[in-house]
């Protein structure tokens, strides 16, 4: 995990991310960058919940999904690109809190499969509190033009 | 996988779907309630995609999980609830098309632990093609105010 | 999923599943092999359980995982080969029976990653009882002398 | 995680692993107990091998599951009893070394569900090398005599 520096990856999220339809609907927006970790934020919203007035397993699948993804673009040649195969999420706490914060770290890089960790948190008056965990596998996609399979 | 009536689950998942700020923002609708198997349905949208203009894998989990907690529903007594435990989801094709569907289906009803199985499509043009797979795990909860763990 | 003939897999597995030390020492043998599905089943023995003297969670992720592995060689190039990229089990009933069968079969094939579905099942003096089930992930190799990364 | 004496779990753990008949036949010891982190090895064998001559992905998750579910043991109450309701194993290098090391953890204590982490690791002539790891979700059982659902 050396030979990376801080441009080749930092504005290419960036660009991807604000790309993104879905984080713009969430209210998402990327608050740190950095090589093998990835963290996004977002306010409680409304919208965002399930039928118990919670965050919904989806969103909150949709906020580790993109921080372990962007996580994963840190540790890979500028050219190539990623596609997730799989992640399980496992729900911890109910997702109440006024802001989330999901963090997306690389396990194991490497040139076909990168498997990364990530981990969802409310944030409230008193110390966050762990409501999720991931574990996502992405493929290294290189010289193709989509996702055509 | 006996002594439900139709009404004992209908009118409760509808008004709960109702009730999800989520399947709203999403644009989701039930259009399947049957003992064992719930489907909910909705059109593209640029608002619901990543980086690549395709079905985020969030919003792809969001459908699945609600298709699979609904499913849970038509096997849980009226008075209990449902907490989702944990899931994991294989992405298999892209989310391309104009209008997706997500089933959940029950594998395994239980007094504690209920075991789902959900499939998503892209329908488009073509056949309807599946995009990704779910299974998930949901624990049943009685007399108890909420989800206070 | 055309242009299998029979041959091409059938003796490439039995071959490989004979190499295995691991199925030797729980006493497995396969006992369906055809295209897309493969089955492997082997007898209850003390030297196979946990603590409570039923099946050995591992022991069923052993089983689920060889039938969806070969499941999965039912699918590619007779020079390529398979490497397992990760699987989820969800245990639903305890291993207790006098045998046990574990079915694989192929949910997405693909030119790079393929998909598999398992269930296990106890059998005992009743119908088959539904144990446990597995959703796996492969990635084909072609070229490459082994699993080197 | 307070409240627990050494001497609850230790014991405990020591007898249910002996009990093991799948421990025993896979040749694994415990190696460390403690409050939240248990670890077991054991050296490898041909008869624990797949058909590449490396460690078989369901030895790789007996010995997770066997790791994580003891953690688990450490931050129950003693009358109590556990579980395993399903797991995910990541596979990330081939399991080759002379001997394997596995270390479970509890990411979440519960009442009700304990949610547990596992890494796998092949130690030969360098540095351990992480081959695996697993997320685990358990249910806790109070007052009832087995595992009968």
């Amino acid at each position: 995990m050396t030979g990376y520096e801080h441009g080749d990856f930092h504005a290419r999220i960036v660009n991807s991310f604000a790309s993104q339809g879905a984080m713009a609907m969430i209210g998402a927006e990327l608050t740190r960058i950095s090589h093998g970790v990835v963290e996004i934020e977002f306010p409680f919203d409304r919208k965002l919940t399930q039928q118990h007035g919670i965050l919904h397993a989806g969103i909150i699948a949709a906020g580790l999904d993109t921080a372990c993804n962007y996580a994963a673009y840190t540790v890979i040649d500028t050219d190539a690109a990623l596609l997730t195969i799989e992640f399980k999420v496992n729900m911890m706490s109910p997702g109440r809190g006024s802001r989330f914060l999901f963090r997306g770290e690389v396990t194991k890089p490497g040139s076909n499969i990168i498997v990364t960790d990530g981990r969802g948190y409310a944030i409230g008056d008193g110390p966050a509190k762990l409501i999720a965990s991931m574990t996502g596998t992405s493929m290294v996609l290189r010289g193709r033009e989509g996702f055509e399979e």
